[in-house]
C-alpha cells in the first residue's frame, strides 16, 4: 500500500476496513438494477443505473458529474482535475449488463445478489459492475483519506457495451475537448485461467450476423408436404455445417487472408504460461477441448479466429412431437477475429458465401448485428508497466500479459480517436460466467482490486510526462 | 341423394337446409374447445370435448354412449345397431387438435372460430373436428328424418391422435367384443390438391425422434471460450446436414433397404392425375419445389420416404446479439416412411448413424418420440368402391385414389387387430393449414360431405354381406 497519510486520520487500509459493510451494500445496490441494454423494456433500468452511478460519484466527491445524453443509454461522466502537473487518466467501465436467459438455470434470481462463500452471484457482478464498483471505491478511499487523487481522473461509464456501444464513438468524438488525457484505462478486463492477475494486451475483434432462411409461407404439415418442399431448418443446418470444416478451419473464401501468423516468440511465451488445460477442460465439463488443428488452446483463444453459432431456432420447440416443416429458420452466427482481419470485409465474405451455398427452394438473407476491430498493444507501454507493478504489489504476483478471446470493439476507438495509449485490465475471475447463468465475482479479487487500483493511480502519478 | 322418405315428413335435404344454422352453431361449439392433446394443461379441455361429443351423440339418438376411460384422453363410443341384416361400420374420427403456436401468425384467435367467405377458420376446423362434425350431422339427419340408419354403425372418437394415439390400440384390443363389424371408416382424410374429392389408399409411416447435443455445462462466453470448446449448435447443424445429401437422398445406412419401388402402373396413374404443380408451388409461396432426384412431386409425396427437421433450438433467440456458445442444442427430426420400412428399425439406424457421426467434444443422444407403420390398401375393396360411388354422387365427380404423405399409424391397427377392411376418407381441403396457423375448413366441402356420408351409408347397406 502506498503512502497512507489520511486527512481524516485513518490510513486507506483502515478506511477500507471500516467501510466494508457500507461498500458491500453499495455494490449490491448497483447489482439490483436490471440494466439489460439489449432489451428495450429495461430502458428505465438503464437510466436508473446511470443515475445511481452519478449519485455515487457526487457523494464521493468527484466533480462535473454529468448524465450525458447520447440518443441511447446515457454516458455518465465525472472528473477530478486538481493534481497539478500529474498525468490525466480516463477510466472506462460500463454499467449495463447482458440478458439473463436461460433464467431457469440461475441458482438465485439474477438481480437478487447472493453471497455464496467468497463469491457474489448476480448478473453483472463481474461484467462489468464489479470493475466499475472497484473504480468508484478506489477513488472514494483516496478522496476520503487523502482529500484528493494522485492523478487527474476522468470517469467515462457507458450503458451500451453489451449491445454494440453504438453511441460511444460519436460521444467521444463530440466530447474530445473534455477528454484530454495521457492514458486510457479500460476497466472491462479480467484475470487469467487459474484466477491469476492479468493485463490484456490483445483482444479479438468480432463480426456478428443473423442468417434467416424462409421456405413455405408458414409452418406446413410435414406429411402432406414432406419431400416436395425444401425444409428451411434442414437448409440452415446445411449452410452452418458448410461454414467450418472438421479440422476447425473456417471455409469462407478469403477468411484467413489477413490473419497474422503467430510469432515463435509468442508461441514460446504462451507455452510458458501457467495454464492448466485439464482444469480448464474440467471446468467446462466437456470430455475434450476442440478447435482448429495445429494450435494450442491458448493460441486458439488469443490469436486465431473462430466461427460460432450463438443461437438457432426453427419450428416446434415444445415437449412431444409436432409434425411440421417450419416456415422459417434462423441462426445468429459470430466470428471472433484477430489482427489484421477487417470485420466489415469478413461480414461481406460470409454473406457472399452463404448466398452462394444456399440450397434452392428457400430464400436466404444475412444481416449484420455489429462488428468490432481486433486490437493488440505492446507490453512495453509505460502505463502498462505501471499497471503491472501496481498489480504485483497488491496481489503479490506479477500479472500475465494475455491475449483475451473476447472483444471490446471501442478499445480501438480510444486508441485511434483520442490518440491515447490504452491499458486494459480488470479484476474479475476468468470463469465468472459472464453472459451466462450464475455470473459471479470473487470478493477477494474485489477487495484486492480496490487496493491495486489505488496503487495504479500512485504509479501513474510517478510516470514521467 | 338417396331415398328420402322422412318420418318427420321432411326430406333429408329439407332437414339439412332447415337446420343449417343450428348445425353450424354446434360445429362452432366444438371448435371453441381448445382440446390440444400435446399440452398437459389442456387435459380438462380434452375431457370437455369428449363430454360435448357424448352429449351430441345422445341428443341425436345414438345408443350406448360411453365416455370410455383409457388412462389418457377418453375414447367416446356410441352405436346404433338396429339395421337387421345390414353390414356394420365402425367410423373413426378424433376430437383432439394440434398446438397453435406460433399463435401470433393467426389472423383470429385459434379457438374463436371465424367465417371468412366460404371458410371456417379455427384450430381443428379441418383436422379433425370437421370430419367428426360431418359424421355426427350425417347420422343426425338420417335418424331425424328416417328414424334409423341404413347400416349398423359404431362411432369411435379418439382424443390422442395428435400425440401418438397411445391408448387407442390397447382400448381396441380390450373392446374387441363390442367392435364386431364389417368395415372401418377412418374419417381423418382429405381432398386432393385442387380440392378434388379423394379416397386415400396409401399412408406414409412415421419415425419421430429428438436429437440432444450437450457441450459445456451451460452457455459460456463465445469470446473467452470460442475456439477451444466444441459448439453444440454447430455440432447439431453438422449432424443434421449429414443426414441428407444435396440429391435429397437420406444417408442413413440401410435407410432404403425396404422401400418398395414404384410400379410402372402407379407411375402412369399418378402422371394422369389432374395435379397442378405450379398452383401447388404457388400456394406454398416457394420459388421451387425440391425433393429427391428422379421422382415427380406426387411420387415423392406418396411413395418416397423423407427426413425433415420439425423443430430446432439452441442458445439466444432474442433480438440483437448475445455472445455465447450455447450449452446445448436440440432438434426434432422425423422421417415419413413408405412400405415396407419398419419405423423401429429406422429409428435404430438413425440413432446409430447420429452417434457415429457426432463430432468429438460434445455428448449426443437420440430418443424416440413415436413411430407409426406405413399402409397401402387396394382400390378394389368393395367398401372403397362404395365410397367412390357415394362421393361421385354427392360431389358430381369421381374421387382420386391418392397416396397421402401424412401418417395415421393406427390405420394398420384397425386392419390387423380388428381384421377389418379400411376406407380412409374425409372432406377437408388439401391446403387447409392443418397443424399450422390459420387452419380452415371449406364450408362447401362440409355440407356436401354430410350428403356424401349419407350416400356412403346407403351404399354400404346395399353391399352383399
Amino acid at each position: 500500500m502506498a503512502d497512507a497519510t489520511a486527512i481524516d486520520g485513518r490510513s486507506i487500509e483502515q478506511f477500507l476496513e471500516d467501510t466494508n459493510e457500507r461498500r458491500r451494500a453499495a455494490y449490491v445496490d448497483l447489482l439490483r438494477i436490471p440494466s439489460i441494454s439489449a432489451l428495450p423494456e429495461h430502458a428505465p433500468d438503464i437510466r436508473r443505473a446511470a443515475e445511481w452511478v452519478a449519485g455515487e460519484l457526487r457523494r464521493i466527491g468527484m466533480e462535473h458529474v454529468d448524465v450525458s445524453e447520447t440518443g441511447g443509454a446515457p454516458i455518465v461522466y465525472a472528473d477530478w482535475l486538481h493534481a497539478d502537473g500529474a498525468p490525466t487518466a480516463i477510466a472506462y467501465a460500463h454499467y449495463d449488463v447482458q440478458p439473463v436467459d436461460p433464467v431457469g438455470e440461475w441458482r438465485h434470481p439474477p438481480f437478487e445478489p447472493t453471497v455464496e462463500g467468497d463469491r457474489m452471484l448476480a448478473r453483472g457482478s463481474s461484467d462489468d459492475k464489479g470493475n466499475l464498483a472497484i473504480l468508484l471505491q478506489a477513488a472514494e478511499a483516496l478522496l476520503a483519506t487523502r482529500g484528493g487523487l494522485p492523478i487527474n481522473l476522468r470517469f467515462v461509464f457507458e450503458g451500451e457495451e453489451e449491445t454494440t456501444s453504438e453511441h460511444l464513438e460519436p460521444w467521444l468524438a463530440a466530447n474530445r475537448d473534455r477528454l484530454a488525457g495521457d492514458v486510457a484505462l479500460i476497466c472491462d478486463g479480467g484475470f487469467f485461467p487459474g484466477n491469476l492477475p492479468a493485463i490484456t494486451v490483445g483482444l479479438r475483434g468480432i463480426m456478428y450476423a443473423q442468417i434467416d432462411v424462409r421456405g413455405p409461407f408458414q409452418d406446413v404439415h410435414s406429411g402432406s408436404y414432406g419431400g416436395s418442399v425444401e425444409n428451411p431448418a434442414n437448409a440452415l443446418a446445411q449452410i452452418i455445417a458448410a461454414l467450418k470444416g472438421p479440422d476447425g478451419r473456417i471455409r469462407i473464401p478469403g477468411f484467413y487472408d489477413d490473419v497474422a501468423p503467430i510469432s515463435e516468440a509468442d508461441r514460446e511465451a504462451w507455452a510458458r504460461l501457467p495454464f492448466d488445460e485439464d482444469a480448464y477442460r474440467a471446468g467446462l465439463e466437456v470430455d475434450r477441448l476442440v478447435g482448429e488443428t495445429g494450435y494450442t488452446t491458448l493460441e486458439r483463444r488469443g490469436a486465431r479466429p473462430t466461427l460460432d453459432v450463438n443461437g438457432m431456432w426453427a419450428g416446434f420447440q415444445g415437449d412431444g412431437s409436432k409434425t411440421i416443416i417450419p416456415g422459417e429458420a434462423h441462426a445468429k452466427v459470430s466470428c471472433r477475429l484477430v489482427v489484421d482481419q477487417d470485420p466489415e470485409r469478413i461480414f461481406e465474405s460470409l454473406k457472399a458465401f452463404v448466398t452462394e451455398i444456399a440450397p434452392p427452394g428457400v430464400h436466404v438473407s444475412v444481416h449484420s448485428l455489429g462488428t468490432g476491430r481486433p486490437t493488440l498493444t505492446s507490453t512495453e507501454l509505460p502505463a502498462t508497466q505501471a499497471a503491472a507493478r501496481a498489480i504485483e504489489r497488491a496481489f503479490g504476483r506479477a500479472p500475465v500479459f494475455m491475449r483475451e478471446g473476447g472483444s471490446i470493439p471501442f478499445v480501438a476507438t480510444f486508441e485511434n480517436l483520442l490518440e491515447l495509449p490504452v491499458v486494459l485490465l480488470g479484476f474479475v475471475p476468468p470463469d465468472g460466467n459472464f453472459h451466462a447463468p450464475n455470473e459471479w465475482m470473487d470478493l477477494g479479487n474485489f477487495e484486492t482490486g480496490i487496493r491495486a487500483t489505488i496503487e495504479l493511480f500512485d504509479e501513474l502519478a510517478a510516470l514521467p510526462r
